[in-house]
C-alpha cells in the first residue's frame, strides 16, 4: 500500500507543504515562495519540481505515494477547478489535472484553502473526533469551512462555508470587502473587533484601558477583557452576539456537531466561548444547541494536514 | 434487479404510500389513517401490513422489492433512527430497523419528512435537474430540507435545513413554537404572511382591498399583490425582505444550485419570486447570486417521491 502523502497550502507569498504518512504523522514540513509572475503560471511546476526532489532525496517512488493534495485560495469546484484566484492571477482551470501532470500521474485532489484547512482540524486538530464541523477563522477576515460526515461542502460554485459573508447588520455604513455591508465579516474578523471597539469608544467617555493604548487590536481588547475592562467586554459582548447569531443560523442549516474556531482572533483562548457560547444558545434553534466549541490547533499547520486529508476522503 | 420501490409519508393523520418503479414512476398510491393511540404502537404494524397486502394484490413478492423509504414528522439520524416524534407518541427508536422486521428483511430507509419532500422535489418535481438545492416549505410553519450532491443533508442530531428557526428579527415581541422569537418561521409562513399584514394594515390608513377582508391569509395577501394594492405589495417587500435575508444566509452555507420553493404560500405562483429573489441577490455573497428559484411541483405527493427516492440514495 502506497504510504506516503504530500499536503500543500498554497498563499499568496508561500507555499506550505508536508510530506505525511497516511496516519497523518507530518515526516517533514517546508515552504517555498510562490512566484506569482506571468500570471501565477510558475506555481504549479514549482510545487511538481519541489515534490519531485523530495522523493528523489528520499529516496521515494512514485507508487509509494498515495496522492497529493492541496489547498487553492479561491473557489474550488468538487472536480478540483479553480474558479479563480485573483491572488494568484490564476483563471479558471483544472489544478487536479494540471498538477497531476506535472506529478506523472500521481493522484491529486485539490479543494479551498479554508476548507481544506476545517479537513485538517477535523483529522488532527481541534475537530478530532467530530464527524460533521464547522471551522470558523476569525483572521483578517472571516472564513469557513462546512464539513459533512467527514467531507468538504464544496457547494455549487465552490462557496460552500463563506459565511463570512452572511448578512448580520442591518444599516452598517462601512462597505465589506466583498461589496454588501453588514457582513459576519465586518464585525468578527480582527479588523472587524477593532472597528467594534472604535465605535464603542467613540460613544461615550466611560474610562477604559483601551483608551491609552495606541494601536488597538482584536488581542488588546480581549486582553482588557481578561483584566476585568467593562468597555472592553461590552466589545465581546458586541463581538459575541453578531458571532453567535450567525453561527446560530449556520447550525439550523448544517446542524453541525462542532464549532472549531481559528484564526488571529482565535489566540484570545476560552473566554471568547464566554461571550460566542452564551449568544449561540441565545439564538439556536433547540435541536442545535448541545455543538460543541473547540479552539483551533493546527495553526498555520491546518492546511498542509487538511490538504494531506483529501487524499484520503 | 429489484423492481419497486414503496415510499410512506407518514403524518399525524394519515400515511401516504405509493408503489413505484426504479424509474420513479408511481403505480399506485393509497393511504391509511394514522393511528396514534398507545404511543403509536400500531403505526409500524399497519404500513407493514399495508404493504404486504399490497404486494399480495399485485403478485409481488420480496425479491422483487428494491426496498421501503418511509418520511417520518421528526428528527432522524443518519441511521434510521428518530430521536422524538412528539405528533405520533414516539420516542426515541430505529424506525429502519423496526419497520424492515416487520417486512421480514425488506430494506427499509428513514428520514425526516421535510427532506424527504426535498429530495422528492429534486427526483421528480422542481428541483428536477439539480444535484443540490435547499427546499423551503411555506406552510403552517417554514421547513427545510437541504440535499447536497443527490443526499439529504441529515445534521448530526437530525436538525439540518431546519431554517425556519433562523434569527431573522430582533425585538419581535411573539414567540415562536420554537420557544425562541424572531426566527424566520413568523414571517415567512402562512401564518407569519398574516402577522405581517396585521401590523402594516395597523400601522396607519392607508386604503387596502385587505382592510375589507373578512379574514386575511396569505392567498388574500397575494391576491390583492396581483391586482396592485400599494398595502399588500409592502407586505410582501416585507416578506421578501426576510425570505431573501434568510435564503442568502442558507446559500453562504451551502451554496445550493437551486431553492425549491413550496408549501401553501408558494400557491402565490411566480409572483413570489419578485420579492424573494431580489432580496436574496441583495443580501447573497457574490459567489452564490446565480442560485436558481422555482416552484415545488409534487404538492402532497413529494414525500412518497422523495421516501421511495431514499431507497436508491
Amino acid at each position: 500500500m502506497s504510504e506516503y502523502i504530500f499536503g500543500v497550502d498554497l498563499g499568496g507569498t508561500t507555499v506550505k507543504m508536508g510530506l505525511f504518512d497516511r496516519e497523518g504523522n507530518v515526516l517533514e514540513k517546508w515552504e517555498i515562495v510562490t512566484r506569482k509572475d506571468e500570471g501565477g503560471k510558475f506555481i504549479l511546476p514549482d510545487i511538481a519540481a519541489s515534490i519531485k526532489a523530495k522523493m528523489n532525496e528520499k529516496g521515494i517512488s512514485a507508487p509509494d505515494v498515495a496522492g497529493t493534495g492541496i489547498g487553492v485560495p479561491g473557489p474550488v469546484g468538487g472536480d478540483g477547478t479553480v474558479f479563480k484566484a485573483p491572488n494568484l492571477g490564476w483563471g479558471v482551470f483544472s489544478v487536479k489535472e494540471e498538477l497531476g501532470k506535472l506529478l506523472d500521474g500521481i493522484r491529486v485532489e485539490a479543494g479551498n484553502d479554508a476548507n481544506v484547512a476545517a479537513l485538517g482540524e477535523m483529522w488532527k486538530g481541534g475537530g478530532k473526533g467530530f464527524n460533521s464541523l464547522v471551522m470558523v477563522t476569525l483572521g483578517t477576515g472571516v472564513g469557513g469551512g462546512v464539513i459533512i460526515d467527514g467531507r468538504i461542502l464544496t457547494g455549487s460554485t465552490g462557496a460552500g462555508g463563506e459565511i463570512g459573508h452572511m448578512h448580520i447588520v442591518d444599516g452598517e455604513p462601512d462597505t465589506c470587502g466583498c461589496g454588501n455591508s453588514g457582513c459576519l465579516e465586518q464585525y468578527a474578523s480582527a479588523t472587524g473587533v477593532v472597528r467594534l471597539a472604535k465605535r464603542r469608544l467613540e460613544k461615550d467617555d466611560a474610562p477604559s484601558s483601551l483608551r491609552a493604548a495606541s494601536n488597538i487590536s482584536a488581542k488588546t481588547v480581549f486582553d482588557a477583557v481578561k483584566a476585568g475592562d467593562k468597555v472592553a467586554e461590552e466589545i465581546a459582548e458586541q463581538f459575541g452576539e453578531y458571532l453567535g447569531k450567525g453561527l446560530a443560523a449556520v447550525a439550523c442549516v448544517v446542524n453541525p456537531e462542532a464549532f472549531v474556531i481559528g484564526g488571529g482572533v482565535s489566540k484570545a483562548g476560552p473566554v471568547l466561548f464566554d461571550y460566542i457560547e452564551k449568544n449561540y444558545k441565545k439564538f439556536v434553534f433547540h435541536g442545535c444547541s448541545d455543538a460543541k466549541f473547540t479552539l483551533a490547533e493546527l495553526g498555520n499547520d491546518a492546511g498542509i494536514y487538511g490538504a494531506a486529508r483529501l487524499v484520503l476522503s
